[in-house]
């Protein structure tokens, strides 16, 4: 299958030409093939006129747990010890696969919808996870999110479910669709394990050379509990045994230090910024402009929908250029291109995938954003409307891998009608009925 | 003209039956007529069905300067002072009557179909502004915002063209459309003018029995300069003058003091949240939880889509309900239902407007939000639903003093590509050509 988009406004993310007008963008199979303001020779099988709209790469969403879509405001309203061990922890005890496929499925179609073509995922039921996103066509970073409770002497690879688990995940998904779903090795957080899966882990993305995926110092208590108990902060305690070797995504690390910075810059660890979640759940503010200063790679999570309560990256594309211009009172702090870097060059660098950049030989993961909306008139500058005018909503087209998968409110891999009825026939009534 | 909104779900914002499921809301002329469980008698010009959609209040901006949507996103990510003379002066100084309509109608439409049924507004140009928001049919508090820069013992109410400005707007516009347009009395700022003007703008208001629009402790430089000049705070300060002797919305108060929040209970001030405007342009966070404690009553606004660069109120909601709970860590901080009343009774009660709850005899500013869509399954809870998860695009329909005016893209009073024409082939040239 082939593409041409024309006279769309390409906001490429590439340096070498950075916003072209009046473009002609052209996709061969599941790769960008040319970027240019002439049209290129040949024939293609469809043919998209792009007038007022912006091409501009897929968003990637790097931390999220889709399933608990089905949460969706659930137990708002309290405090965080409270909404976790009396709703969040007794619903998602109850979960079965069918249940957790269709709380994927609708978290993907929202967040198809607006405008995602790669998501980082960490939940249970991993699996299942990876056949609905296998199936909805976009690209995943999937992982389990080993926990051990355990006493650290007791430890045993064998009888470690969680071990069993990733490796399992491994074995069935780690590559699958030619790259489309990517296993990543996994700790929940230093505080619901302890060291000998830290080193087991560290030896398992080592040996199937996997990304690495970790809660890192969301809450101010998670990172001062590990100073108490290492005399170390939960990243640098990980980094002991290895767990960095191969860099990786670190989601939240509103309380990291200065020394952690230094650490993340030097390791290639990413900090996935998750503003919405991390104020709604009041664990504060991420410390970003100093991150990006300390040459950290930073990119951009919505968290799960149960504590943001949306799956729309374009809302922490807002938050992540205003908040910290706010709370620091600098306006320069956090530009709109920083932010946009955040939510694709950044991530796809993050995961190690071609993508997150308008340029031949990368994946054709691409988005049209339609500025002839209301909201989006006067366009004094592309990138200070996408990044502070447009939502979500806006996106009106979404091609993952080269194929069309939503254009303009219709769903070409999804089903919104049959996922409804799982959710609201099925899920709902096992976890909450 | 009769309307009947069947087998909605009502948020009411009425504390006698807050959420009836499966229910009927009457609209008569331009008033609500009945609120129940039960189909009222009579025959209707209009049943809308409103199965999976939720009917509430329609949003009240307390805050913006509608014609600036001409320049969203214009000398975005420069500091203050650089934007303000650089950009937004010089482009303010090129507007004339017709462009200033353009801007205004466009930044109407954008509010419409996001919910907005009454803004309040300060702007140059003010008569113009009434024109178009009475065509639009929603509803307006407008006022001119006045300036005096000149040695205070020169000034003179004749000579004064802000004096003059604010008397002919009240001639011609306070009251129009049975309400529909409510003239303010306004003071642009305590450090954009001084004593004489503050002495005037009272009196104005006392005689004429208007409402007192004025930005307050917008900026900490703004707010300590006033302490220094006259050894009080601007609400304070003005407060000498009997600025607020009935009352009065006062935008920002970033940097209030403790006491400036009593004064404001004490003296029904209401303080206009903007909290997406102060932080884009590095103002700070107010400290909302801290006025609701002292029994202030707190509204919110958009402020100008040129520090925003958007006119959907649902995102302010969202973030007045979610920024302060990081902020002060504190996940209780600023509830759903607390960021609700802010955009709808709150904003009533600050204008004396008998709007913004759905009850009999209540002015018809309603809204349906589209509760079938994927970023709203599943509902747990509609108040998190519609504070975190809802957008404006949500917005399926919007009623104005018991008129549809917009319906599924659809708008009623306004010609969105007669206004876009007017806005790229008139306006922008003459602004910015």
């Amino acid at each position: 299958m082939s593409v041409l988009f024309q006279h769309v406004t390409a906001l490429t993310m590439d340096p070498a030409q950075p916003l072209l007008k009046d473009a002609y963008v052209a996709v061969e199979g599941t790769a960008i093939a040319s970027v240019g303001t002439t049209r290129p020779q040949g024939e293609f099988d469809r043919v998209v006129d792009g007038k007022g709209q912006v091409l501009m790469p897929g968003l990637i969403n790097c931390h999220t747990h889709v399933p608990m879509t089905l949460m969706r405001g659930y137990g708002g309203g309290h405090d965080l010890q409270h909404w976790l061990s009396d709703y969040i922890f007794p619903a998602e005890a109850k979960l079965d696969q069918r249940a957790v496929a269709a709380g994927a499925a609708l978290g993907l179609a929202e967040m198809i919808a607006t405008g995602t073509t790669c998501i980082v995922d960490m939940y249970m039921k991993t699996g299942t996870i990876a056949q609905q996103v296998m199936d909805a066509g976009i690209s995943a970073n999937l992982s389990c999110g080993g926990l051990y409770f355990g006493d650290p002497k007791d430890f045993s690879p064998d009888q470690c479910t969680d071990c069993r688990n990733q490796e399992e995940l491994m074995q069935q998904w780690h590559g699958a669709g030619e790259g489309q779903i990517l296993v990543d090795a996994s700790i929940h957080g230093e505080y619901t394990s302890s060291a000998p899966l830290w080193q087991w882990t560290a030896d398992f993305a080592q040996k199937n050379k996997l990304g690495m995926h970790v809660h890192i110092s969301e809450t101010k208590l998670e990172h001062e509990q590990s100073l108490q108990r290492h005399g170390k902060t939960p990243l640098a305690i990980l980094d002991q045994y290895g767990v960095w070797e191969r860099g990786g995504t670190a989601a939240h690390c509103v309380w990291v230090s200065d020394e952690d910075m230094d650490l993340m810059a030097r390791k290639h660890v990413t900090a996935v910024h998750n503003p919405v979640s991390n104020l709604k759940l009041g664990s504060g503010v991420a410390r970003v402009p100093k991150m990006l200063q300390a040459g950290v790679n930073v990119a951009l999570g919505t968290d799960g929908v149960s504590s943001n309560n949306s799956a729309d990256l374009f809302e922490e594309i807002k938050l992540a250029a205003m908040l910290h211009k706010g709370v620091s009172r600098d306006p320069m702090a956090v530009t709109a291109h920083q932010a946009l870097e955040m939510a694709t060059v950044n991530a796809a660098r993050a995961l190690g995938r071609n993508t997150g950049v308008v340029a031949p030989g990368k994946v054709a993961d691409l988005i049209l954003v339609d500025f002839n909306r209301p909201n989006l008139i006067p366009c004094h500058d592309v990138e200070e409307n996408l990044v502070f005018a447009a939502r979500g909503g806006d996106v009106s087209m979404n091609m993952a891998r080269g194929k069309i998968i939503y254009e303009k409110g219709e769903f070409f891999t999804l089903d919104v009608e049959k996922i409804r009825s799982e959710v609201e026939d099925y899920a709902l009534p096992l976890i909450f009925g």
